[in-house]
């Protein structure tokens, strides 16, 4: 017989609750143990004189906490209990991930961010000092503002309106980086479950910001000129999504960069759907050819459209200071979650970084970046030529980080990446990147971070791997291969 | 008439929602202007050959919209059209709050932070200097690990080993200060209305993190040896919430401290009911005298507990570092979503709190705030008894930042705030704390800030405030005015 304790009909919680607390109770300071058998339902009813339908519910609660199993015509079994007095960790956070573990391979193209041997360290030093010799260090160290420290608000903002990036309608909030600029708009704008918009493939933490909250997600498909505007038209038209989260100018995961007229499409579209614009414009500033285009931000007749920028792809992505410049009601909003969430952002290298920033030697750097950068691209897409397979297709932005290739059928980018990994070279599969069905055949390759040389020796390891695994399909069924290419 | 165009009896999208999609576009368009009457939903049905539901149920999407609004017995108008391809940012964003004007007051009694005037600047300084000359400096500039720079989760894990404040089963998570601690403990443990047990007044970061993410959110009363245990254990027991959030040690607001009886109990309830126990210890280090209590991680049996802790009240709140010890699992969980919220925390601040704790400096900058920390308990404990009116209660803290005063009946601290304000002194008045009722007559007295001058004549001047507005309400009706006394 179960130790039941008197129960009390006149109580606020419903018998079946009590029935629930008491075995609960049981169960977790160990007095029934793992595998012990409940009594059946009709049993326990009439030992203590309750409804069966009670008890039912009761091992329904018990079963719905993970400490009770089920099983047909076995009846019901304690399942798992927490260790004595403990709490069952696995059982209360729905442990089912698997952290990944880095790769180890020696020539990485996975990450998008630039080569820390670029870092201006000597530059670096020289604003800390002047920073913390500075006047106002007391004032950086003391508690401060959710929107960001003062003087780097302004000079961000002034920056902005003197391109046109920012209306006098426009305010401006200064994030722990581009990522908590997508967390805090999901707070405030795709908290119930709204549609939001993102090209398909995409950079996954914004993905990820939105999915895990909730939203719902859809993605439009990415060409070699941006995001897909026949395919945008039709869902938002049919959707009215909330949020339409776009990278116009060399896009993560593919190197994409929208057009002017495209942009000015896409621009109209929105405001005919009431959907409002994010505009992550990381990328921007690292043009190595043909200049930047103009924002979507600079373009919208309306000024509604909500730009993300940071500091990370252009000096130290170990500083973590984005912002966000948008219309000053949103601000605000935003401004008010971020103090709920963080308090505020660092406020050491958000001095830093201005001081890098208005002492020139942020422009001085960035010239530098584009010399390097425009280098690094040219020998990838130079590699990509000489040792990728035929048939093997591969996008050509004049900026950025990142290069989309889709390999000739039926080549899988995932299943191929270990066979790279031991030879010493990474990349990152089309799946990581994907919102709706993946490119099984698409891999991205960011060469920011490797020099020419390590980009040519690992492509050039690529394509031997992936010239290999071709050759092996194709002798194995040679019809189909053919057929496929 | 209304110029819809012709509707698809085929399409995916219902009627109705063909008919809302054709009006708010003439809306957002700008071809039905603000106060267009539109037609009555019989004569529209008729013109369309609808069903009068039909029309309805577009009308009724389009004034959820707040795009049109009802009359009775005069039709429906447009209400809110966008500005020309412009967005309503008020109506998207649900606009009510107004931002609080900070007080201009020179003494300030309303943050509980430490006074920059105590900041080791050239300590700071020279930490800085050595990070920045050291061999790590790429990697601090260089994206990080969600969970931390290494170094500085290393020494901090060894160091709450050390005290018993870490088991082996404990990892730990950096922060971005303890409020986004709260933060992610959310996002993991409380993302679908879950019960929040907090004590009552609490930290108002604490409170908004939970209740603005929807958790159901109950307070404890907190007396002067801390949260009211019987309370608890009835809660506990009757509503077995998922997490209970207490400061054991120098409580904000009111400064209380547990006794080592009370924390054992706290463990044992939490531990019977399956309650998480999340301790915020920020406070913990500050004891200026009788020594630092035990946390209820080291007392805590089954090792579950989960610990908060921040170098924000000891050294520098604008560096944003925190960090969270308990069950790996949970860490594990907490990394990713800290991962999705803002990649990592700011890893220059890291760098250089690990150098100032390493180096010893941390601790000597510590005893000597606990020096200054306990002459400004004193002088405000001192200025309470002379300056406050007869019948004023307040608490006897012996360490933290933070006092609690009740005000004799019928005084009511918010409304004499902006009085004490125009004399130059502010403080917060009790309903900022508050979870259930607020207390009218309570207030915070935030000392660690000011100088003990400044103390005395701040806690003068509201006396002579407080004192005045009582005798002139005991004038005003004296047989109440006593009767509540």
């Amino acid at each position: 017989m179960l130790p039941i304790s008197d129960l009390d009909p006149k109580s606020a919680a419903p018998l079946y609750r009590q029935v629930y607390q008491q075995i609960r109770e049981l169960i977790s300071n160990g007095r029934l143990k793992n595998g012990f058998r409940l009594p059946a339902t009709r049993e326990l009813a009439g030992q203590l004189g309750l409804n069966r339908t009670t008890i039912s519910a009761a091992y329904e609660l018990l079963e719905h906490d993970g400490l009770i199993a089920g099983h047909v015509g076995r009846g019901s079994f304690v399942a798992a209990p927490p260790r004595q007095g403990g709490l069952n960790w696995n059982q209360l956070l729905d442990c089912k991930e698997i952290a990944t573990t880095p790769s180890a391979a020696t020539i990485s193209f996975s990450a998008s961010r630039p080569s820390e041997l670029l870092f201006p360290i000597p530059e670096f030093r020289a604003c800390c000092e002047e920073v913390i010799a500075g006047p106002d260090v007391q004032t950086i160290l003391q508690l401060g503002s959710p929107a960001g420290y003062g003087p780097l608000r302004r000079y961000l903002l002034e920056q902005a309106r003197a391109e046109g990036a920012a209306r006098d309608s426009d305010d401006i909030l200064i994030t722990s980086g581009c990522q908590q600029a997508f967390d805090l708009l999901q707070r405030i704008l795709a908290a119930n479950g709204e549609t939001v918009v993102v090209e398909d493939p995409v950079y996954p933490g914004a993905r990820n910001a939105f999915q895990r909250a909730r939203a719902r997600v859809m993605g439009v498909p990415v060409g070699p000129e941006g995001i897909d505007l026949a395919a945008l038209e039709h869902l938002l038209n049919s959707e009215h999504p909330r949020l339409l989260i776009v990278t116009a100018t060399f896009q993560n995961p593919t190197g994409a960069t929208m057009p002017p007229a495209a942009r000015e499409r896409l621009l109209s579209l929105a405001s005919r759907a009431g959907t409002v614009v994010i505009e992550n414009d990381i990328y921007g500033p690292l043009a190595y050819e043909g200049g930047t285009p103009a924002t979507l931000k600079q373009l919208d007749p309306s000024g509604d459209t909500v730009l993300l920028r940071s500091f990370s792809k252009l000096a130290f992505p170990g500083l973590r200071v984005g912002w966000v410049i948008g219309p000053r009601p949103l601000i605000q909003k935003l401004t008010e979650a971020k103090q709920w969430s963080d308090l505020h952002s660092d406020q050491l290298s958000q001095a830093v970084l201005l001081r890098f920033a208005e002492s020139g030697r942020l422009e001085t750097h960035r010239q530098h970046v584009l010399q390097t950068g425009g280098e690094r691209l040219q020998a990838t897409l130079d590699a990509c030529r000489l040792y990728l397979p035929p048939g093997t297709e591969w996008t050509h932005p004049r900026g950025g980080m990142n290069l989309w290739v889709r390999l000739p059928q039926p080549l899988d980018a995932g299943e191929l990446l270990p066979r790279a990994e031991r030879a010493g070279v990474s990349y990152l599969p089309g799946k990581y990147f994907a919102v709706g069905t993946a490119d099984p055949n698409a891999l991205r390759l960011s060469f920011a971070g490797l020099t020419p040389e390590e980009i040519e020796t690992g492509i050039r390891t690529l394509g031997r791997i992936f010239t290999t695994e071709l050759e092996r399909v194709r002798a194995a069924s040679p019809l189909e291969a053919t057929a496929l290419v």
